[in-house]
């Protein structure tokens, strides 16, 4: 039998790998070759070159059922290829390493307030973050072979300019090539993805293939990522799930995008904080946990104007939310960002208007849920669509890191 | 050569099928053998069982430019096999049959109340309608194999039950059992959909393959149908695109569905006429199309107070589609239903409120357009369903009225 061609091998590569991928328990070379349909050989060989290139590894030998020669089991590399995430958002950034297998194993956050500071210099101060994070990783053996870059705004496509960031003031910036000339992201395959859908990516490993839901992730600006069936919905450009400038009043206060009484108004961290009479001291922020950790102790304390702000929040939120579910028809909906450790108060107010203004409430009542990964989501998501891209085509890391070490 | 079993030849029969309805000239046998990859006589003896059961039809010989000897042309058939379309709104029932082309060979409309008319006694008026076009599409030789109801609320795919009509006061209502006993439905094959999501499928005939729009239809109810990239968007159960209840004001007027400021209460057709200062007798609507057309020239000849009315719809349209389109990101607006001849005076607010509310309207301004179809789209689009089914699997069609026949 001929030997396949390069375009085969490489399909191959990527079965075997992705079924370790999703086995609960390290498969055995035979168990690979069950699962995939290769024959005993074949699987063999290809699971050796996946060894041989660091992306998998071998495990102690298997028990097995039957009392024959014990197998060796097989798992995803902890060491060698990795993902990179990097998020800018208005009050924060934060970079994070994962493995192959997309566990979280570093990750650095800094609050900043970048609204009105230009991209490169935004950008710069990102890098230093992202660099912390590489150097820790490093010292595990973990080398990002991607970067993904994680902005709040619209961003065309993975490869594509920022359009709009409305918070930060940014318009039409290319922000994959600002970021290419910087360490440590120069030499490295680069994308860009909204922030919110990026946060609906780490949150569909959480719910489940399959899951559909309205990721609603609040920070200063608020996003939505849309999941239907396991798939993002992206809409025509990639922008779909722009929640915040939904309306809730028509007539309401002007929203930074220019519009009138967008949901940000109501229920965006700004909004948030000062219908709480909180304002934050300037030059501070919300983004570092340290703080998001006092306000989620100032409700736990009972304060009266921040409950009075978080049930006035839930309440916007629940308008525009019933507006994305009578259109999208998705049955859960997962408070993400701050909202994650603040559901408890705001889900009430969301929960009452959607009873009410959601049309299929009585046949499929929605279901609210914080998000498990809360503000750290996009970061994740982020450097797991790194991962992923390298899981499912194997065969182009193998050449491209053969390439780079010659 | 073993013959195919019968698998293989049923995807054989759609695919020469499909390659003859989706040709603008008739195709020859030769044709279709080199579009398909079937051998000569493969195609030829495809062809011979399709003309055999009445689904192809044979043209005037073809005129060949490299003078050969002339092949004959294929056509979908103009007679036998049709689809019947049956629509049941609130103020009006239309029945439609096309023919297997999905052209429309006869339509029926009939204005009539619907409000609180029991579903029974509501479908066996839709029953009575339909006939009639039954009845004079046999004088043309077309069957039905097979009708589709669509309905102005939440349908559960298919084949489920009308969960909720908001306007006719029906809840629950297993319509496809109710309309299987009354003729001329009983023995067809029965599906039901909404009907904004059957007038989204006829405007994407007229788009083109790979449109990406939103289709708002105005009735008494507003509904929408989203397709992105050719294919409806359905959403988790199928519920997709209720935009008459996204909100426009939260403390607005009560709505029928019993949520506050829906859009209905701003720009559906009673809202519309009560603006304007208009009441429709008791005992009529505006379903038929001579009291639209009546409206359209009360509008032509600058009736000071429609013109404010349409102009407050238009806005209060500009609000809620704004939300779909920062929701979905698709980049057309199609005015359906009522809205389509209208569509002159609705359009402008539109898209002032667009122009401010949209966060991508800078990158990709969005289009508004009027549905090619009008009122007429759900009606097309239900019957060119039914035509569809035969297209795509003719061997069950085959089966069918072979078993029948016998």
């Amino acid at each position: 039998m001929p030997a396949p061609g390069p375009a085969v091998r490489a399909a191959n590569l990527a079965a075997a790998l992705r079924h370790v991928a999703a086995c609960a328990e390290p498969p055995s070379r035979a168990g690979i070759a069950a699962a995939t349909g290769f024959t005993r050989a074949t699987a063999s060989s290809l699971v050796d070159e996946l060894v041989a290139a660091g992306l998998l590894a071998e495990t102690a030998p298997l028990r097995r059922a039957g009392g024959g020669r014990p197998g060796t089991g097989l798992v995803l590399a902890d060491r060698g290829a990795a993902g990179l995430g990097v998020e800018v958002n208005v009050d924060h950034v934060a970079a994070c390493v994962v493995d192959l297998a997309g566990r979280v194993r570093h990750r650095e956050v800094e609050g900043v307030d970048l609204r009105g500071v230009p991209p490169r210099r935004a950008l710069a101060r990102a890098a230093r973050t992202a660099r912390r994070a590489v150097a820790a990783a490093a010292g595990d053996g973990l080398e990002p072979s991607g970067a993904a870059l994680a902005l709040p705004g619209l961003v065309r496509g993975p490869s594509g300019p920022l359009q709009l960031a409305p918070n930060l003031g940014w318009r039409d910036v290319d922000v994959l090539e600002l970021a290419g000339a910087l360490e440590p992201f120069a030499g490295l395959a680069l994308s860009a993805g909204n922030e919110a859908d990026l946060a609906a990516v780490a949150e569909l490993t959480e719910r489940g293939p399959g899951a559909s839901f309205l990721l609603v992730s609040g920070e200063v600006g608020i996003g939505a990522g849309v999941v239907v069936e396991g798939r993002l919905f992206r809409g025509a450009h990639g922008w779909a799930g722009e929640l915040g400038h939904v309306s809730v009043d028509p007539a309401g206060p002007v929203c930074r995008c220019g519009a009138r009484g967008c949901l940000e108004r109501y229920a965006g961290q700004d909004a948030l904080l000062a219908s709480a009479g909180l304002v934050a001291p300037a030059g501070t922020s919300l983004g570092g946990v340290r703080t998001l950790d006092e306000l989620v102790a100032l409700a736990e304390a009972g304060d009266a104007g921040l409950l009075a702000g978080l049930d006035a929040a839930g309440h916007a939120l629940g308008v525009a939310v019933s507006a994305a579910l009578n259109l999208l028809d998705v049955p859960q909906v997962v408070l993400g960002g701050i909202y994650a450790p603040l559901s408890r108060w705001l889900a009430p107010g969301l929960c009452d208007e959607l009873a009410v203004r959601l049309l299929a409430a009585p046949w499929a009542a929605p279901r609210v849920v914080a998000s498990a990964l809360g503000p750290e989501a996009a970061v994740v998501g982020a450097a797991r669509t790194v991962v992923r891209s390298v899981v499912d085509d194997p065969a182009a890391w193998i050449a491209r890191s053969t390439a780079s070490s010659a």
